[in-house]
């Protein structure tokens, strides 16, 4: 049932996403959208294995321009435009999924916009499936009624930050941070200023579901040194709440093959 | 590269999350696991599309029991248990993600203070998927910061709400409710209690990726009128929030199938 090809249709844009990065967590339809594309547009989000499994005479790298440079997003949304004119049935792959922080809504709003057709193919999303993977359900009825994701990489044009780091404390609920290691003081500051307990758990989890993940836990006070400790480095994932603390009680039956206990800070 | 077989590891169970309901958004991981595995236990959560692709020798409905009332939480914790030490390859799926008020916690620390292995398969979950086929991206860098997910389904036992609408309000961000059909005037009025402009576009997604799947939009003022008009029931997602709107720009160029611009209200 899974070896169906799948029909694309010339001139259309597929807004696809990748999921976390282990190939096997790409939905069937996302799989079977990359055979029978044309083109595929990606970055470097996807990850080196889903990547590698892209036919290089069908795909774009947009992620950079010759210079180094990250290629502007006026740029990609010409460019998806541009092939699906030329009758091409086209990919553009993101990592994780499109709509939660991928800019998908802004492809698809230009695409609109320029009279091109275009499908919208859901994804894991990095933010649930990296915690989960480690262990760790970002809601829990003992624990979590609500669950938050915001991103640490702040829009460099905005004055001030536009993530209301109080409200979220005040929710009660998990909070999710992507691309939150840089700014991991700054946010866990703000959070204990905010009224949350110096003892909340708190795990960063570095590439989850890619070969070489990496755990590290600690609390809203230890977690800085944890990250240091274990040399966390983006692309990594932050969990802030009760349920990041139920890693430990469940990780010695936990047989996701991505890490080991031995990654652990 | 879709249609590999998988080793699956007698006496472990696999927690995964069907995703939203169309048999393609299940992820290459999930489809070769219900292949493979000895047996499978669901509810009727996952959709009939993905229950009627199960072999009927091996399933296991654990929905209801023979009475009709839903099966406690605690027979089927046992019930994993048991088919894991008989040294079955035991699936245990839910619709969406498991670890997105699916219980897919509870399971795992149950199975983990049992001595029995697990891992856990991440999916697409329902919350971002049903509103991105619908053409609503949760985030987006010009609407929202964050997005925040709650269930419109409250523990009957608390006395009372859990969640803090005044703080969801506050985070300026996306709401996206879960199964929050039927409180929907109650969680409107707190939203509106908090400040959030009566204006503030709202949509509902009934069955999201499912055949049939239906939309209603209208506002934090009007959106209980659109729903008992377009006659949305469960299963559906709420969006709250700016990103509510994108849909109306984007729709006459949106080609997901699952439902038509003659279903919208």
């Amino acid at each position: 049932m899974s070896d169906n090809a799948i029909d694309v249709d010339s001139g259309t844009v597929y807004l696809v996403g990748s999921g976390p990065g282990d190939p096997d967590l790409l939905t069937v339809k996302a799989m079977r959208l990359l055979e029978a594309a044309d083109v595929v547009l990606h970055d470097k989000l996807p990850g080196p294995e889903i990547i590698d499994m892209l036919p290089e005479d069908r795909r774009e790298d947009v992620g950079k321009r010759a210079g180094g440079e990250r290629t502007p997003q006026s740029e990609i949304n010409e460019r998806l435009v541009e092939l699906a004119r030329e009758g091409n049935a086209v990919v553009r792959l993101k990592g994780g999924d499109s709509f939660v922080f991928g800019r998908g809504g802004e492809e698809a709003e230009y695409l609109a916009a320029h009279d091109v057709p275009f499908e919208v193919v859901p994804a894991v999303t990095s933010a649930i499936a990296a915690p989960a993977v480690a262990g760790i359900p970002v809601t829990h009825r003992d624990h979590a009624s609500s669950v938050s994701f915001v991103t640490g990489h702040e829009d460099p044009t905005k004055e001030e930050s536009a993530v209301d780091w109080d409200a979220l404390a005040a929710t009660g609920g998990t909070i999710v941070v992507l691309m939150g290691v840089g700014r991991l003081p700054d946010y866990t500051d703000a959070l204990l200023e905010a009224g949350m307990a110096p003892e909340t758990p708190v795990a960063l989890v570095e590439r989850g579901t890619w070969p070489g993940q990496q755990v590290a836990t600690g609390t809203l006070e230890t977690i800085v040194d944890a990250r240091d400790e274990a040399g966390i480095s983006p692309p990594a994932i932050t969990v802030i709440g009760d349920v990041a603390g139920t890693r430990e009680s469940i990780v010695d039956f936990l047989r996701n093959d991505y890490g080991t206990a031995e990654d652990e800070a």
